[in-house]
């Protein structure tokens, strides 16, 4: 499937905002990718599919997780739109033929991060988090550090994302813990 | 051992201002044990040996770890400090002559606290965190909630102390995440 077929399909079941993002992401990706030498054509499609999976709602949710063996914790459980980035990277390969680990990877793990991020997982995660669409207090400042400290970009999303979750009272995905002390721990001085 | 020969030998080992804080701690320990049902006796010897680690310093730390089977990993790697539970409830146990597991397990996750923590483990954790000479912005509510609530005013020091590691820029233990989201999950509507 070419990526225009996919940004078809893609429009098919996602609302125009959503849609509009995911765009977003996807540019905000391609210049990341040039910047930090990944592949722009890897980075389009991630950044174009990261949330293919995003409007899929309700009893549906658990019941892909079944069908495709994707573990369901108590922290997903409650929260399931978390798992948004597990059945994408599934769906992406059996509705959009993403062949690529890296890609399927990076969709994957694009919400809450994880331990020891590849360069495409981190593109695509801080692009989801700074593309032209977002607005919230201090994304000026972040969206500028994505272009020259890619890490410290993600450590600022990543602590901002953890006191967002304090402030609400709900529960914090360990591998978004372990994304942030990983990064930190190897860009320590 | 008795506990006035606990004391005698702990006031050996420890400045006189941690070792105050120990008896700050024995003592608030004792009020939430006579509160929340938990034997008077155990949480005055976890209370009171809780920090019996916390002078060793250096090089000292880390050869204690490896001889007592002590995981480091690179977190406590990079802040030895957080080992002085693990230590401390083997010195308890080998100096101290304390063999009640449960006073052991209080004082071994008092720092990082962890997955469904005993009543007695939350009780050590949290009188640390209040015991009268301690004295920061907002310890007062948590003071008076953990009279209370114990769950509730655990989950906010733990929130307090994420903050706290957010600002300062280092690694947060999983343990500490793992703790918070168990309380939460368990104490949900």
């Amino acid at each position: 499937m070419t990526i225009d077929d996919m940004k078809r399909k893609l429009e098919g079941v996602l609302s125009s905002k959503r849609f509009m993002h995911s765009l977003g992401v996807m540019d905000t990706a391609v210049s990341l990718a040039k910047i930090y030498g990944e592949d722009v054509e890897r980075a389009s499609i991630a950044g174009l599919l990261h949330d293919c999976a995003r409007e899929i709602k309700g009893q549906a949710v658990f019941e892909l997780c079944e069908e495709y063996n994707i573990n369901v914790d108590y922290i997903t459980l409650t929260q399931p739109e978390l798992l948004h980035g597990p059945i994408g990277a599934v769906l992406a390969s059996k509705e959009y033929g993403v062949e690529d680990k890296g890609i399927l990877g990076a969709i994957e793990c694009h919400t809450t991060g994880k331990e020891n991020m590849a360069l495409l997982d981190k593109i695509i995660f801080i692009s989801d988090y700074i593309e032209p669409g977002r607005k919230f207090p201090g994304v000026d400042e972040v969206r500028e550090l994505a272009y020259r400290d890619l890490d410290r970009s993600i450590v600022i999303s990543l602590d901002n994302t953890i006191r967002y979750i304090l402030d609400k009272g709900v529960l914090i995905h360990p591998d978004t813990i372990l994304a942030r002390n990983f990064i930190i721990k190897e860009t320590m001085p």
